[in-house]
């Protein structure tokens, strides 16, 4: 008898990055079954009992926390969370060793339980541990990607938005590169509605101009450092950005979302992982290659790769 | 005290029309209060019924039928679809002479009732009708303009993401100019994430090429007398286009839509009524005169201008 | 590599009924896929070539029309509207000799194209044929039952609301027995939130009366009478239903809802297939044994049940 | 000209349960302007920013944070959540004395800010600061209560949905009294779907027994002892009840929820605030007073009342 497989979403990592997620993925529907994973087992299971106790009123998703592995077993999506958390003035790429340790006993479990399924890496610096993880578990590169630049574009975005007086989904912008100090937005192909942004120019207020651009760039850029000195952490956006990229996968969407894959032959890059716009749906992620960049935003892709490289290959050699 | 004022629709026509925009705006929730109006009392009334029925699955909305023009007093926004349908094998201006003569005896009462109000004009041939409605009126141009080529976009952007393997948001493109046989797609601007749409080239599946550009521009522009031969009308995609712009309105996203509003001043048009990518907020719909047009886009939008000036002329002759 | 099922619902018969349950569930994303299935190919691409030209507006579900019942294969959901529509002055069950000849072909194709389906009867007279079709497929019971009185509960629900002055999600009532004119609601253990409906009676109105809840039990018996008055058949409410039914049964709910199944030792009734309420989820759907009936609810049970057996034993003859 | 008047939720206290709420409002849309209100600059602009970081994924909300409380002027619903938190092992009473006198300078400002508004206080512990609010304010009682029992009557309907196999949707039952220790469930009006409580008997699972309905009670009791002890606090169940109540007042749902206002002529209560089943519309909260209590559920809610006036008489006497 034939029953709906109904999907099946693991958290890994109960912090505050990891209940957001839940919580968001919950309330949107998401997933039929959402299982919260974390080796503290007092913890998750205080967040999956506080995150069912409001399923009244989200519908018909069912939620678990368990320390068991083995919970999380034959899921579609797993997102982890789960590492160290960035500290106020800390950079992202000085959280890794920590971080890389914890994930090369980790993942390999992940991947034994759920051995099908769509891997989403949000700890940071997710790029270093997305190169890590995919040449650790030989995943497919699809099948293994970081959130990237989702949230930084989601950023973007929304500044643009609020500046031009239009709604953030018809501004058409991606953030490109590592999800820290080195990204950079595609200012080339950027557009309000059909309307190239340097061309936007309405009766009610100012063009943009370069400089500003630049102040935009540079605000989206350090903005989690300014929440991080609010409130300690950032978590709602990125629950919200994780959460997006679940639906992608589990619609089967073949949305377009700047995640973070591992490149091969991508435009004379070394053998990293770096956010592009990619093509999400239920195989996984796969970059587009006929992206346009201009001359300079070439120059910073390959700026940015190098530092992703370099860092990764600094942990290689510690380990 | 101060109650929160709940967004009121009326929507002008029980017809099929009508009667979608009115099914899809209560399961959208798109207003809080839905008026269906027509001078059909029985029917009117019969299909108010009809989709109160289902108001248990669709929250807290309240949907009202009535012949009663005063019943739509004061709305928020107002969406015409009232007028004789389009036949199989009419062309959608031979539709004019009887609809400009019931819109000539209608918008009035509907404006005295509803000052205030955004007005929807989904009436076909609905470029000439607003062009019409607006001069009569006097209302200001982004209070009262048509659906135009928003549906026609979807049915573009629809078949450009089956074929490209993509989600249809991810599909940046506009049908601008006439709601008819002369609109035509803005190809010079249209991409697929970032990548300008001839570039677009996936290593699944063959790149565009001109001609089959040309053929995907032929099909949305007569998909509509397709679906009229099979099932005698249209109904269900206009009828989530028009909610879709309704919920544009009374969110205040100031969403970039193609509707069609009375130009003035722009690119040396005359005084007609067209679509052309628009902001719409609360305020009403305002064209983006920064819109690129390559040579042969402004010649193919003068002739749509053209054509649609024509009848215009036509009508005012016979009246 | 385990990509996940997306959930299929095939809706069967493209008249009103059947487009408006596809424009529910492509609105609500009730399932990924949705095919729409009629013996007439014209019409079925047609209204799913309009079903589709909204998707930009719905999210990632997709939407075929066929006339092959291959495209149906392998469905989670079968919703059954095809058949003769009902007339003005036509009752029910007038119409079950034409329907009963329909099912007696098409049924079994259904099931054999999807085996592990459950299947909804919308078409009327839904009782009756539920019974026929499960005696001739020998589907067990909970997984081929009518949408029953899952429409007529919601009716009675709004009335209820509506003269309360609450939301109808907090009333709880239902409507049992036959889908038709001898159907009656269980007033014996009807509430408002917790108050018993007899004893609702708040300052601002007048409390109800048992006269005016039999003109209210009336109302929603002949409701479909009325709106098939006005607009010829009745479509909005009945594709909500069934689509609340679909969600009831992809999500696995578990909700309790009046659909209707054949029983087996229910109360004394002979083999009928009526409306009860019942756990409905993705095993399909199991009525409540405990539900309380006062003993003129218990008789007028019977006579449903009876009034159910004669029809189905005169088309049973005539066959 | 009319635009329409968006709804305008101040949150006020960016702890994690206002920030919660916020998150659960904007993903919801349950208001189409979102203020978060805090006294620590730093910590609300932080926590606005990330959720405003989302808003792409969330649709046309907005969300601001501000220390000012001119930022909160005019809103349609004020959430307030501000107030010293629950520790791990006391009593929710215990944390009276600050907060009374929190809220003894915060509410008349917040009120004078705006007038107009329905107040729904989440700060603990609710009740007691619910009547020294209302008598301070002399608000009328149905425009400023607390979220009572909402959240635990949502656990309370999980916990017998799981153990039952139904939807929590199709569980009725009611939590009443303080949000406390004294709080107790309206067994003697649970249903599942139609069916009594205690007379609820599937073939698949053993009945209820009234000791194991005692230890449900207790444990849901104890809920947030047990969360606050596996993670600090609770905050998202919280989060999405105050949300549900805000969806209801601003939607004028009607809706019946257990929230607790200042009773007035209650069953010879004692002039509290306490939860009880209530009408919750965009005028403000109504107990329902025709709800049924046996003769122990009549005790118990005068032994909660009594815990409650206590409690108010002690931090009267402290002031």
């Amino acid at each position: 008898m034939a029953v709906i497989e109904n999907a099946k979403l693991t958290i890994v990592g109960a912090g505050a990055v990891g209940a957001a997620t839940a919580y968001a993925s919950l309330i949107r529907g998401a997933a039929r079954h959402v299982v919260l994973h974390d080796i503290d087992a007092a913890r998750v299971e205080a967040e999956a009992l506080d995150l069912a106790h409001g399923s009244l009123f989200t519908g018909s998703s069912t939620v678990t926390g368990s320390a068991d592995v083995d919970a999380t077993a034959d899921s579609h999506v797993v997102v982890v969370t789960a590492g160290a958390p960035q500290r106020p003035g800390q950079t992202r790429l000085e959280l890794i060793d920590t971080n890389a340790r914890i994930f090369r006993t980790m993942m390999p479990r992940l991947v034994e339980a759920s051995p099908g399924a769509v891997f989403v890496i949000v700890t940071n610096p997710c790029d270093v541990l997305t190169l890590l993880a995919q040449q650790q578990t030989g995943l497919p590169a699809e099948r293994l990607f970081a959130s990237g630049t989702v949230l930084d574009t989601s950023r973007l975005r929304w500044r643009l938005a609020e500046r031009a007086g239009v709604a953030a989904s018809s501004v058409h912008a991606h953030i490109v590169g590592e999800h820290g100090d080195t990204e950079f937005p595609l200012w080339s192909s950027a557009t309000i509605g059909p309307v190239p942004l340097l061309e936007w120019d309405p009766l009610d207020r100012d063009p943009f101009t370069p400089d500003e651009l630049d102040e935009i760039a540079q605000d989206v850029r350090t903005a989690a450092y300014r929440i991080i000195a609010g409130k300690g952490a950032t978590n709602y956006a990125i629950g919200l950005s994780a959460t997006r990229i679940v639906e992608a996968v589990l619609r089967d969407e073949r949305a377009v979302l700047p995640v973070s894959t591992v490149l091969s032959d991508f435009r004379g890059l070394p053998e990293v992982a770096l956010s592009v716009p990619s093509i999400v749906g239920s195989s996984g992620a796969f970059p587009i290659r006929e992206t346009r960049f201009s001359d300079e935003e070439h120059a910073l892709l390959h700026a940015s790769a190098e530092a992703i490289r370099e860092t990764a290959d600094r942990v290689r050699d510690a380990a």
